[in-house]
C-alpha cells in the first residue's frame, strides 16, 4: 500500500464487505454509488472517494462489479490471508467468540483455547480447554498470530504481557483494560463504551 | 444540551469515563489534560476541546477533578438515569451479555429473557427464560426502554420489527444486519467488522 489510508476509511471497508457480500448472494452483478448510498447511509460521493483510495474501480455509468470489487476489498483487507489465533478466557464470551462462524470467514483459524481450573479439557466445539500455564510453551512451539482476550480486568495485562513476549503480532481484546504496545496490533471491542453511548442517545435523542 | 455535540466526541465520552474511574478507584482527586493525554493517546488540546463542550471544568494550573469531572460526564451519558432492557437471543453471546456486569453500572436493568426451543424455562443468574412467542405481549404490560437483540441473522429483522412495534426506544444489536429506524437510537456491535479491520492491520503493519 502505497498511500497511507485513514482509520475512518478502514473502518467502513468491512460495512462495503458486508453489503456487497450480500449484493452477491443476491446475484446482483453491478451497483452504482448512488445504490451504495441507500443501503449504506454513506453518501455517494464518500462512497467514490472511498473507493477510489484503492484503485477506482467504478466505470462511470456502469457503476461496480460487485465481485470484482469484494475481491479487491478482500485484499486490502488481508482476508485472502490466513491467521492463527489463540484464545485465552473461554467464559461465556470466549465460547460465543469460540463458536462463532463470522472467525473462519474473516480468514483466521483458531488454534487453542486456554482457561483455568475446571474448564481445562472441556470441550467447545470439538476443540478442548488447554491450561493457560502452557500457553507459553504453545507459543513457542507453535506459529501464532493473534491472541484474542477474553478474560476479566484482573488477569488482562498478565495474558497480554504473555502474549507479546512470545512475538504475537495482533491482539483481539475485549478486556476493559487500554492496551498500549507498538509490538502489535490490537483491536478492542469495548462493550461497556458501546452500551454508554447508546444510554446518551437514550437521553438525548 | 443546548449545542449539538459531535458523534467522535460522545465515542471518545466512555473513555474519560473508564480512565476517570480507574483514577477516583485509585483515590487521585485531580489530573490535568497532560496526564490525561498519556493515559489516553489523544492530545491535551483534544481533550481540553472535547472537555469544553461540557462546560469547561479545568481549572488552569489545577487541572480536573476526577470525581467532579466523572460525575458530570456519568450525567451527561445518562448513567444517573436508569433504562429497562429485555434481551432476545440466549445463546453464548445472550448468555454472555446477561451476566455482564457492566450492564448495571451503566444504568441498565434486564427485566426479561427471551429465547425458543429447548431454552426456554431454563435460567441465567437466576433469571428464567421466557418463549419469544410472548414478547410482544410482555412489551405491551411491561415499560422496557431498550431490546438487546443477541439472535442469528436470519430473524433479526422479525425480533426488530416486533421491538419497533411496541415502541422500544433503543437497540443494542449485536446481528450482522443493518438497521434503519428513525424510529429507536440503534447501537451496533459488529464483532466481524472489528476482526476485519485488525485482519487489515496485521496485513498492513
Amino acid at each position: 500500500m502505497e498511500k497511507r489510508i485513514s482509520e475512518s476509511v478502514i473502518r467502513r471497508l468491512p460495512i462495503y464487505h458486508r453489503y456487497l457480500t450480500e449484493l452477491i448472494d443476491d446475484r446482483i452483478e453491478r451497483i452504482s454509488s448512488s445504490e451504495l448510498s441507500k443501503l449504506t447511509g454513506f453518501t455517494a460521493s464518500q462512497i467514490r472517494q472511498d473507493l477510489n483510495n484503492f484503485g477506482g474501480f467504478g466505470q462511470q455509468g456502469y457503476g461496480y462489479n460487485t465481485q470484482a470489487l469484494r475481491d479487491q476489498i478482500d485484499k486490502i483487507l488481508g482476508i485472502d490471508k490466513v491467521y492463527t489465533a489463540v484464545l485465552i478466557g473461554v467464559g461465556h464470551l470466549g465460547t460465543a467468540i469460540a463458536s462463532y462462524q463470522g472467525f473462519s470467514d474473516s480468514g483466521f483459524t483458531l488454534k487453542a483455547l486456554f482457561d483455568t481450573g475446571e474448564k481445562v479439557g472441556s470441550e467447545v466445539d470439538g476443540m478442548e480447554i488447554k491450561p493457560y500455564k502452557e500457553l507459553e510453551n504453545y507459543l513457542e512451539k507453535n506459529p501464532i498470530d493473534i491472541g484474542i482476550v477474553a478474560v476479566p480486568k484482573e488477569v488482562a495485562q498478565d495474558v497480554i504481557d504473555r502474549l507479546l513476549k512470545h512475538g504475537i503480532k495482533g491482539i483481539w481484546n475485549f478486556a476493559p483494560l487500554d492496551i498500549t504496545t507498538d509490538k502489535a496490533v490490537v483491536e478492542n471491542v469495548r462493550l461497556k463504551d458501546s452500551l454508554l453511548t447508546l444510554g446518551y442517545y437514550l437521553k438525548n435523542k
